[in-house]
This record gives structure tokens, C-alpha cells and sequence, in this order.
């Protein structure tokens, strides 16, 4: 099911992973039980939330981990010659089964600081997988929540199809991206590739190209169509044509005939008969106004002569705003010349062309007309922060909890295993998150939590909690997935329930939103700054 | 060896690919002869320069496509009921093989509205490889263009190593970066499976949490290490320790041993006994200059006494250009402390954390002692602009030309099959490229040619030219590959040579570089203005 199996191997990893490993062999510290969080420390795209993506790709990793004899042969000539025979031999022996992942439902909003996954297992085994964890996570949780932004800003009602095959970074970069910014939000694709894969609805019309190739109807091979309903056969490019200038005259466009392309006609009407139901035509190869809508109305009327109904037109260029609007005030008009053209009313506008969360923000405030936005390069490549920067640090080690100190503070890591709740006020809506000690009684509803800034000593707060969803559960233990996976479209489902039922406006909004609160137990707020101090070293004055 | 075959197949596409193809297979255009170029129309990065790449990617795709019957049945569900069988009989048929293949030699500097390929055939099989053949090229073509940027910006002599994966794009957009990035210029990469499938030299060390796994030397199980000549074995981490007191009584680096880590201590002379020889140091988990120096330069020394000689170390974090100073002057002193440490002076000093071009020329005006760079993140994806822009156009059908119009002048093709050349001035390097009709005369070192610029008329110069290169050479025909593919090594020396040899450092110069010149012949100027008159349509004043 994947796409991507044959690639999500043990050596898609850094080298640093395999020398660490034989170093923890060679000192046998390889088998010490350790935990590792995976979390990020920056929302993406000046935001305040992030859709967790990636896990079941985890989860496969982990499943089908073994280490094959040309890979041990290759590792082998990458060590230094002098590396002990024993340790390509427990290189071999290695696979997933020691390994236990806890993880927060994929698809969920998660926040800083907060692990996604804490892997526990055998020091140099949990060593080993961290790129490829990294890279599995990392880019498929970027673009889902690139995509969620996409939705939040152009609202439930509007078609999103995503584009971005051609500017993705090779052929899987195109299939993850089609598959997470589906789960993200988005309707569509028109990836014929993740279609088939994943099982997301494939969308697409026309090319410039393609208009292009007609630049006569001398070029038109075929113009007889078939009724609907019938057995009559006729001439839709004579019919169209009749249309149009019928259309010209009822109309007040202000356009004349030798404005409108004879070829883009052509093409439109090549495209009709091939597919007369639901024709969508692109319509800005020559000029949107004075040539490419007047042809798809033309052809329109005259396919709605032959039983079948257009469903719309794309733009590709230009003002889309303006263009969307005067393309709604035409099919309006035109739905009024006969009762039986009320459905150009309803006519579907999708615009495209480098689109981005601020154009979409932008064309709303000019009250746009567009039905569905098709998004390529800035949805795929994430423009605006092409990386999310996911890290996976040692938390604990043969029951030591560890400590990354930095200079830095907001690189500190929080030390040791936590257990990681969210915390739900009366209105339904996630107040905050809170991690505690693995040690620590579960919280309970309806009794005040002292919950603390994990860095900044007076900023502490009670909170009284409706509800508490624990975040995590065990998805793998003893070779085997343990929790029941979802389907893509469960995922999906869950991604816009854990953002829009869950998650104030005020934190979702796109202009400085309201930081959500990611915070520490009493107990365990003491237990990092023990630790911390534990670790600094102590320097000197003269 | 590709290690992305499994999904460049014929479906990993859009799905206006397969609309448009039924519809000319409707029209029964389908098999008409066509000719499209692929170009960008502007260079990335606010460059003047751009390296082609990807193109053995492209030819193996068309190389094996065929249509599984699992794709075709996918087909037969995303298109209309009544899509008639006879074109399902018609997309198993497709081959590459009438295809024609001309393009610019893979890793040549290439530049805007110049073909990097041009794709000549059957129309809708040409149409039907669009995104694939965009998906591989654009971007291969980026992330070679950026190495080639750091390249430029580094110099020759510094180590470039590419650590993007865990930033990547997922699995295959990680091997894809390493591999176009050692083509573009960089000396090695972190991912093992490029090393194992493209022959890539792989490099890495220790992480963080490798440091971190030791909190105190009590965590060192194995402190043993043989002398590299005779079968004396010692305690490396006793004679680490005593090498350090030593160390912090010789020099005047003003650090106490309270400052410095033990556990940081620990965790290098496990990794060195692990890795005695090359021994290699991240040494920022605690403090550079306090800790981490005093600890790589006590176990060196320790080393030393063993018979092996350190390689050096590694700064991911901090002032690097400070840092890289500092650790430079404090190994120039150790190597002065004894004459057999003289060695010292030569120390690898590795820098990473977020480096990017700009980073590099800044680093290098403050003149820093950095001997590599690890880049991950803002190489891989390229953060500056993440996207190429490649486009696929029609040029040409049944030998009738095609013009894509647009208002925005930079957005017109250039009409008509091409010949394409490179025009060398005396000095030897590059004066412009020049497109001319398919059917004008070669044409001719040491003689007067007119250059024009496209599209402004007054633009023109005459050049004498002390050689000429022809860009396009066929590289599929007929079915078969036919011209011998170069190696990855091959490629990677032609993009230095191209660039440096080739390309004048002013056009390769990171602040206003100068714009290459591409023009056109008086022949295909004419050509090119006689059908865009034509195919504009004629607006009407009152």
C-alpha cells in the first residue's frame, strides 16, 4: 500500500547512526534500555498548532526493519577494516521487536515540546532508527499542516486539489505530499500515482498545451457528438459556433467574434466530445474574458443541446479575484436568457496559479467568487518554512534520565519518561497540555492542577479540567503493532476534528495567534531543575 | 542502481495527462508528430546560473514505461463510464519508442527560455510524460544549482557534506538531494543508502545524544584500548584524564577541571576506542571552549600515546567563526607544547547548525578556520526558493510551429523546433547562447552573427565567436539510449568545469551577478514575431 517500501530501509539513515551504534557496542552500552522523544520545538509558518503526520510509516519502518547481507557488505566497506567481525553479526540480528513506540493519534494537532513518539528499546537499536523516523515524520507533518492552514483560510465549503507533482522534491516527495496534504484537508489530487496508492480522488482537465494544439478548427478531427439520450448524432463545433454568435448578440459583453480564438473553440470542443458530462474547460490561454469564456459558454449551451451539463471553467493567470467575479456575473447573465440555463449559476470556478494561504486570505477579503483553489509549489514545497525540524533526543537511559542542556533554553530537552495529558475546559475547547513524571497519579477532572512553565519559574497556573485525554498509546510493542490503525480518511476526519472542534479560533487564526500552552507538573517541573543544575558545570571567578 | 525505479512509472502523473490523452485519442490527433521543449523561464536563488540535472533519471523513465495492467484497470476507474475500450487498448500499447530525446549534456550550466530537453513525438505520448519528466528534472536541476551555489561560495578547497535527510521530502526526496547535491558539488553525505546505490562517499561522527548517553565516566564499561603497533593495551580513559590535568596546567585557556564535563569526557574516549584512528569529535553538547576543546584535545593526546592521530572535531552550535578561531589558535598551541604534537596545527575543524550560502560568505569575511561544512536543511530544500519552475511546452505539431501567448511577455514560447548554441569568446569563456531555426546553416566561428534578444527589438549585438558548441545531442531514439551516459563522477566534473571554466565570474558572483545573455537568430527573431501576430487576435475600438 505504501509506494515508498522498497526505500524505507535501515540504511536510509546517516552514517553517524552506524558508527554510534558500533561505538556502543564496542563500550556495551548497545543493549542499555533507553527512551528517546521525538518533538519539535517551533510551530511551522508562524502558527501556534502542527498536524502529527507520519506514524504509520513508523510504524511499517520498524516493522519490516532488517538489516539485508548487501547492506551488511556495504557497511562493512564504510567501517574501518579493523571493525570487529562480531559487530556486523549483531547488526544482522537486529530488528523491531525489542523496540516499544508510544505515539499521539496521527492526524492529531500536537505542539512544541511535546513528544509525537517516544521510542523505548535497546540504546544502539533506537540510535539507529532516528533519521529515518526524522525524515518520516518531519516532512509528512509539514505539508499536512501546510495543508490544514490552506483549509482553515479558505473555509469547509471550497474545493482544495493539490498540484504539486511537477515541483515536488522527485517521485515520492510527490506521493507523500499528495497523501498528507489530503489528510491535511485537501479534496483532491491529481496525482494519478497517489490515486491508485492511496486511494485519494484524482482530479484534472486540460493543459495550456493542449489548447494550444488546436490552433484552427481545421485541426478539429472529429466534431459529431452523440445525444445524451438519444441516438441522433450532430455537430457540436457547428452547434457551438451557432451558440456563440448568438451569445454575442444577446449579449452585452462588448466583445466581437475576431476577438475570440477560432482555435481555443477547437480544443474546447475536442475536449467536449471526448468528455461531454461534466465539461471543464481551462480558459485563459488567450484572454479569460474576451475569448476563453465566451468559447466555454458556447460549447456549453451547445453540449446542454445534446442532453450533457458543464460543470465549469479553470483560470490560470490574471486577477483571480476580478476574474472570478465578472465570470459570475456572466454565467448569471446567462442563466437568465432561458429558463432552462439556470444551472450556469451554479457553474464551478477553480482558479489556480501559485497560489498561498495569504492569496486565498486576500481573495476572501475581495469576496471572491471561486469554487475550488488548485494549489501546486507552495502547498508541496511548503515555501514559507520548507522544513519542520523534528529532533529525537535521549531522555533516559537503564532508568538515568538524561538531559540536553544548551545555552539556548528553549534547546533544553525534558528529561526522562512522561506521561502527556490534554486538558479540556467547559466550553470544549483544549486549554493546555501537560506532561508529568511516568511516576506521577493521573490527573483528574474537576480538581485544580497546579500546571507550570517548563522554563519560566512565575509562570504557573491552576486549572480545573472538564477533561483529560491521555495523548499517547502504545502502537508498538513486542513485534507487533498494537493499536488498531486508522484508514487515510479516518486520519483525515481526525485532523479536522482535532483542529477545528478542539482548538480556539484565537489559536488558529492566521495574524498573531494566541500561543497555545504547553506545560510541566509541579513534580516534574523540580525534577528537570534538579537535573539541570545536576549537569551544568560549575565555572569559576578569579 | 536508481533506487526510485518502483515509482517512476507511467502513472506517477497528473490526471489531465489522461484526460487530455483520451481527448486527442478522441479527436484522433493522438499520433500526430509533435515537438515539446522543456525550459524555466528564471534562474533560482536571484542567480544567473543554473545546473541541469536529472536527465539519465528522465531517459530510464521512458526507457521502462509501459502501462501494468493494475494501471490500466485504475484508468478504467477514474475515467468516465463511457470511455471507449478501444483507447484502454490504445494507452497498453505506449512506448517510449517514438520518442526522440534531445537535451543539454546532464550537469551543463543551462539558463532561461534555452530547451533543456526537447521532446519530439507522437502527441499525446508526449503529453502524457509531462509531469514525470518536470518532476525529475526540476527538482534535480534545484538542488544541483544549489550545491553548485555553496560550491561557489566556499571555494575549492573547504569539505562540503550534505546531512539534509531527516529534511528531506521523505525517503526518496532525501536520495534524490544527496545525490544531485555531490553531483552540484559537494564532497560526500551523511545517507548511507546514496552511499550504497550512487557510490557516494559517506561521512558522520557522533550526535548529541551520543555525548549525552555518558553523564559520568561510571558509564564507560570498556576503558581498553590496543597501541596501534604492538600488543600493549592501556586505559585510554586514565591516560585521557591525566593528558587533560596536564593539558589545563600547560596551557593559559584560563578553564578549571570543575568546568569540564566528565560524561563528555567518557563518551569521546568510548567513541575513540571504537574509532581510534580519524577520531572525530562533536564537542558543543556542554561548552566549546570550556569543555568540549579540553576534553577532544585530552583524549588526541591520549590517542596519541596509543600511535593514532585525531582527525578533529565538530561544532554544531554558537559563533562558529569565533568558535573555528578559537579552536584554531588552541590547537596551534598544543601543537607547540611538544614537537611530536605538530600535527595539531593541521586539526579538521567541522562546523554545522543552519549553514547556508549567505552564512558561508559571512563566515569567510570574518575569515574563519573552518575546514568543512555539514549542511543539511537549508540545502535539501532548498529554503530560498524551493521550486524550479520548469515548463513543458508545445512547440511544434504535424511541422505547423506553436506559440503559447500571454500578456506577460516573459511568458511566450518560443516557437518551432530549435538548434541551440553556445557561442565562446576569445578569453574562452561563454558570450551567450543563441537559438536559431532547425533549418538555418550551422553557424560559423570567426564570422559576424546577429544575435537578437527575443523579444526586445532593439536589442542586438554582433559576435564573433572563437568557438561554438551545439547544446542538444540525442540521447534517445528509436527505443534505445544513444549516447553513452557519463558517471555520477563524470557529471559531477562536468558541472565544476562548465561553471568554472566556462561560466565568467561575474556571472557567478553572489551580489548582482550579470545576466547571461540568451538570443535568438534575425531568422527565428522574424519567425517568432510573424506568428505572434498571427495567432494574437485583433481587438476592436468603438
Amino acid at each position: 500500500m505504501n509506494g515508498q517500501d522498497s526505500l524505507v530501509q535501515p540504511l536510509l539513515t546517516d552514517f553517524y547512526q552506524i558508527t554510534m551504534c558500533y561505538a556502543y557496542w564496542k563500550t556495551g552500552t548497545h543493549k542499555e534500555p533507553a527512551v528517546f522523544d521525538v518533538f519539535f520545538r517551533k510551530n511551522p509558518f508562524h502558527g501556534e498548532f502542527t498536524v502529527f503526520a507520519g506514524l504509520e510509516d513508523c510504524l511499517r519502518f520498524v516493522e519490516n526493519f532488517k538489516f539485508s547481507q548487501s547492506d551488511i557488505e556495504y557497511v562493512k566497506k564504510i567501517l574501518p577494516e579493523n571493525a570487529e567481525p562480531e559487530f556486523f553479526e549483531y547488526l544482522e540480528s537486529l530488528d523491531g521487536n525489542d523496540l516499544t513506540i508510544e505515539a499521539v493519534k496521527e492526524g492529531s494537532v500536537v505542539f512544541p515540546k511535546v513528544p509525537l513518539l517516544t521510542i523505548s528499546g535497546p540504546l544502539a537499536m533506537c540510535q539507529l532508527i532516528e533519521t529515518s523516523i526524522l525524515n518520516l515524520v518531519n516532512y509528512a507533518s509539514l505539508v499536512a499542516t501546510n495543508a490544514a492552514r490552506f483549509r482553515q483560510a479558505s473555509g469547509p465549503d471550497i474545493q482544495l486539489l493539490e498540484f504539486g507533482l511537477r515541483r515536488a522534491q522527485g517521485p515520492n516527495g510527490g506521493l507523500t505530499a499528495s497523501k498528507y496534504c489530503y489528510i491535511g484537508g485537501f479534496n483532491g489530487t491529481s496525482n494519478v500515482l497517489a490515486g491508485k496508492l492511496y486511494g485519494i480522488p484524482v482530479k484534472g482537465t486540460q493543459a495550456h498545451s493542449f489548447i494550444c494544439s488546436f490552433s484552427t478548427p481545421a485541426e478539429l478531427r472529429t466534431r459529431s457528438l452523440k445525444h445524451k439520450d438519444s441516438d441522433t448524432v450532430g455537430d457540436l463545433f457547428e452547434d457551438s459556433l451557432e451558440k456563440r454568435s448568438w451569445l454575442l448578440n444577446q449579449s452585452k459583453w462588448g466583445v466581437v467574434e475576431t476577438e475570440v480564438s477560432d482555435g481555443e473553440l477547437a480544443a474546447f470542443v475536442a475536449y467536449a466530445i471526448a468528455f461531454p458530462e461534466g465539461f471543464l474547460a481551462l480558459i485563459d490561454t488567450y484572454d479569460v474574458l474576451r475569448s476563453g469564456v465566451v468559447n466555454f459558454v458556447a460549447v456549453s449551451l451547445a453540449l446542454h443541446d445534446f442532453g450533457y451539463r458543464s460543470m465549469g471553467c479553470r483560470i490560470d493567470s490574471g486577477d483571480l479575484s476580478y476574474l472570478s467575479k465578472e465570470l459570475r456575473s456572466r454565467f448569471k447573465a446567462v442563466s437568465t436568457l432561458k429558463p432552462e440555463y439556470a444551472f450556469f449559476e451554479k457553474m464551478t470556478i477553480v482558479a489556480s496559479n501559485d497560489i498561498n494561504e495569504e492569496t486565498i486570505m486576500s481573495l476572501n477579503e475581495q469576496k471572491h467568487s471561486i469554487d475550488a483553489f488548485g494549489v501546486g509549489t507552495h502547498l508541496v514545497t511548503c515555501q514559507k518554512q520548507p522544513a519542520l525540524g523534528c529532533v529525537y533526543k535521549l531522555v533516559a537511559q537503564s532508568d538515568r534520565p538524561k538531559i540536553k542542556l544548551s545555552q539556548d533554553v528553549s534547546k533544553i530537552t525534558i528529561p526522562g519518561k512522561k506521561k502527556c495529558y490534554r486538558i479540556f475546559g467547559k466550553n470544549g475547547f483544549a486549554i493546555l497540555d501537560l506532561m508529568m513524571l511516568d511516576s506521577e497519579p493521573e490527573p483528574q477532572p474537576n480538581q485544580q492542577i497546579l500546571c507550570r512553565h517548563p522554563f519560566e519559574e512565575s509562570k504557573r497556573a491552576l486549572v480545573n479540567a472538564s477533561k483529560i485525554v491521555r495523548l499517547h498509546e502504545v502502537y508498538w510493542s513486542q513485534g507487533k503493532i498494537t493499536t488498531p490503525l486508522p484508514t487515510l480518511n479516518d486520519i483525515k476526519l481526525h485532523v479536522n476534528k482535532s483542529i477545528t472542534e478542539a482548538l480556539r479560533q484565537d489559536h488558529r487564526r492566521y495574524l498573531n495567534p494566541t500561543p497555545y500552552k504547553v506545560s510541566v507538573s509541579e513534580a516534574l517541573y523540580k525534577f528537570l531543575h534538579e537535573l539541570w543544575l545536576q549537569n551544568a558545570p560549575i565555572g569559576q571567578l578569579e
